[in-house]
């Protein structure tokens, strides 16, 4: 293991990303709402401190190995979330302890948007845009996580996706290559906000809010300036709008990428996962609407479509936004949804979730096995659209699936054990793990009343669920640790 | 499909059942109970009905092919469960209707244990002598069907047991093997009835219930004839041997034919699935003991270990006897216990869950996994014991894996949608779904006060964990049906 090359990147991290301390310092310049304080303070820690852990290891630039790349992302991800936890735990109007300053930044960074905090609108407006620039900037990781970094590191079948990946084709060179993969995307991402911010303005936010609220939808991230999240603003113009940015920011981006290169929106349709990930959104508005007419929860049919629509987008996609209490609908709406987020959104997006192409394939190594039943001499191949899907990329998303269960299953019995109910548990363990936010019992408005330890459970379902489970757990294997 | 070879043989299937109304009717006689005539009757009424299927039919003796298996298998247990219901509806003292009637005798044969009566002790001995008596023939089917027929047609990977079944070798002639299977096993399954009913006698349990619980104990089904199951007797004698002789029947019955045969108890321990099982059930039993220790549920350590390896034992095995509300225990046990019985017993044994050996393979695919993450070019062949796994069965069982969650999923919801709470839907599900019996919430003490759809839709989960998901799956499927 390259440690010293790896301590170097950390420390040009924190440095780099304590930049990201000065707009919230701005922001409260603007407003003068007088939270700047430890915006500053903690820019001038990071950078210090940053700037200390990589000048003694500067000159250690060694090419890095695949098995370096897994030591990298755990760390770039809990020194990310350290590091955005300090402003937090140092702001006196947040009235946070560690373990909320803690949730609350992983939670932003892993754009799973759950929240430990209560009368948000309340506090000053530093702290509001530093939570949706967290989410925003966690997109960013995310996007050359999931779409350069896992394919190379070949975690739960996502080598898949390694020829796919925008950039120069050659494997050797691995940093240049993750840079330039990394440019193209982003501007697609940061397109898409500017775009994004501008439809919200239009329909009626002020810049502030049209801005945040720009950050956390193309982040799949679901954080709000408000309690009452995008329902505050009670506009169908608004939540269609969320809706339309959130399918978007949920497809693949290289196939975004190869899209706008073609100039060419059948590209799309000619993409198995974005099919899939079609008919499972339809599906789900058209049951949710459906359920919601049958239990008359709402007055006219326009809103039960308003509603309906905008949660089963919203949870699915795994924003977890809401516009009114989806906690409060006949209760197998919401499991219903909370199910569907473990499908979450497209490989290669900012959603969480196990991914479309994932669940895909095995409904479609499901439907091999019942052939194969009927006719076991056949020999069946099994084909994302016209190309067949080598057996290894099976296995490991088969890994994926029993790792994911196994660790849902352990953080829940975890969690029944710092004291919460079952169905607390459960929908706080699938709302982290599956980087959702919201969940349902206790935790159906916000996380704060739930004890520290559940905290900290959550955080690491957290992390789990971003690093697609066996980025994590690779760390635990003795193997990884030898020679 | 060979229909009418078919068909004789339900016809023949429910005559010969009928007979089984015989003993409760005895049972009626010897205790001077009142309730034989339900029993006269439905003994009659099969006997005529199967007959009138049988004779149309008899001549049609065609050699069936793999096909006509999963038909006869499904039917086998639908007719059955259907034939079992009838005394149950007729017999005036268990005031059922038709859903309770279906759902007790479809939990009787399937084993599940789980039940919609109370007051169990007023009810006339016939009748509970009846519903003990479907459990151990449930058991007797099981066995055939785990270690002969689901071999024969590869569900769930249980191809890798094909060549283990005792009896002839050459695959010719499917009829004469199956039947010499079940010969050699259930030697090895009626011995051991007629030593457990023998040890809970010694024990202190008058006759009728000695041979009452060691139906219900070999067969792993769960039903008593006291309200307060095996807690009823208050003894930690009778509580031993109930652990003892579960263990005993959740252990591979070929496996038992071979260590017999060799005489040589090491044969167990060199078979890689007891092993896994062992392991399993150990944790279990100092996860719960040291549990009900740390909560101080019970006054002293004895009664801690009493009750804590009774509990794991007969949850984990899928037995589903009670000595005590473990749904007081702190909610984390039961939540792990009813997580474990998803395991449940080893392949080709009478307990239910997704078999030992099926999770057993799961976990060597997830390590071979990470392994694969850290060495990327090496080879690794997941072996149980010294023999290398066909990526065939391997994938079978990933398919099992897969079809179990998604079932479990959707009656999960169905059952929310017909009103029953989140857990109580979730642990009614695993309850049901891996033939355990009891479950927790408003299922706890038993199934009574659940509305009707929700009794049928558990009746389905029941059928689909005992045929192992895909044998029932296979007939919804085109493919089955064509040509
Ligand atoms: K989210
Ligand atoms: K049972």
């Amino acid at each position: 293991m390259q440690y010293r090359s790896i301590i170097r990147i950390l420390g040009l991290l924190v440095a780099v990303f304590s930049v990201s301390m000065l707009p919230p310092a701005l922001v409260s310049l603007w407003y003068q709402d007088g939270a700047g304080v430890p915006f500053i303070l903690s820019f001038v820690i990071c950078i210090f401190v940053g700037l200390i852990i990589w000048y003694p290891n500067r000159l250690y630039r060694r090419d890095l190995k695949v098995r370096d790349g897994f030591l990298i992302v755990v760390l770039f991800w809990l020194v990310l979330g350290a590091v955005g936890t300090v402003p937090l735990y140092l702001a006196s109007e947040t009235g946070m302890g560690l373990a909320d300053a803690t949730f609350e930044a992983f939670s932003g960074l892993t754009t799973t948007g759950a929240t430990v905090m209560t009368n948000i609108e309340a506090l000053p407006k530093a702290i509001l845009f530093y939570r949706q620039q967290l989410q925003w900037l966690g997109g960013m990781g995310i996007i050359v996580l999931a779409v350069a970094i896992l394919p190379m590191l070949g975690v739960g079948g996502m080598q898949l996706y390694k020829a796919e990946t925008p950039g120069p084709v050659k494997d050797n060179k691995v940093t240049p290559r993750i840079a330039d993969t990394a440019k193209h995307l982003w501007i697609i991402y940061v397109s898409l906000t500017v775009t994004c911010a501008l439809a919200y303005r239009i329909a009626g936010m002020d810049w502030f809010d049209a801005v945040g609220h720009s950050f956390s939808t193309v982040a799949i991230g679901g954080f709000s300036t408000y309690d009452g999240s995008i329902g505050h603003f009670d506009s169908s113009a608004i939540n269609i709008i969320c809706v339309v940015f959130l399918l978007i920011s949920a497809v693949n981006y290289p196939l975004h990428f190869a899209a706008l290169r073609g100039k060419n929106v059948l590209t799309y349709w000619r993409d198995p996962e974005f099919k899939a990930f079609f008919g499972i959104q339809l599906a789900l508005v058209v049951l949710v609407f459906l359920g919601l007419l049958h239990s008359q929860v709402y007055e006219s049919g326009w809103q039960a479509l308003d509603h309906g629509l905008f949660q089963a987008v919203s949870i699915s996609t795994t924003a977890g936004f809401a516009t009114d209490g989806f906690a409060f609908w006949p209760l197998y709406l919401p499991i219903l949804l909370i199910f569907s987020s473990f499908i979450g959104g497209c490989a290669g997006s900012t959603g969480g979730g196990m991914k479309v192409v994932r669940v895909f394939l095995l409904f479609l190594q499901g439907k091999r096995e019942l052939n194969r039943l009927v006719h076991p001499r056949a020999v069946y191949a099994i084909k994302l659209g016209r190309r067949a899907v080598p057996d290894r990329v099976v296995e490991a998303v088969w890994g994926f699936f029993a790792a994911y269960a196994l660790v849902f299953v352990i953080i829940m019995l975890l969690l029944i054990m710092t004291g919460l109910d079952n169905m607390t548990a459960f929908s706080a363990t699938a709302a982290c793990l599956n980087n959702l936010g919201p969940g349902l019992g206790e935790v159906a408005a916000h996380f704060g009343n739930i004890p520290d330890a559940s905290k900290y459970l959550l955080v690491l379902a957290m992390v789990f669920g971003r690093l697609e489970v066996f980025t994590l757990l690779v760390l635990f294997t003795p193997a990884f640790w030898k020679d």
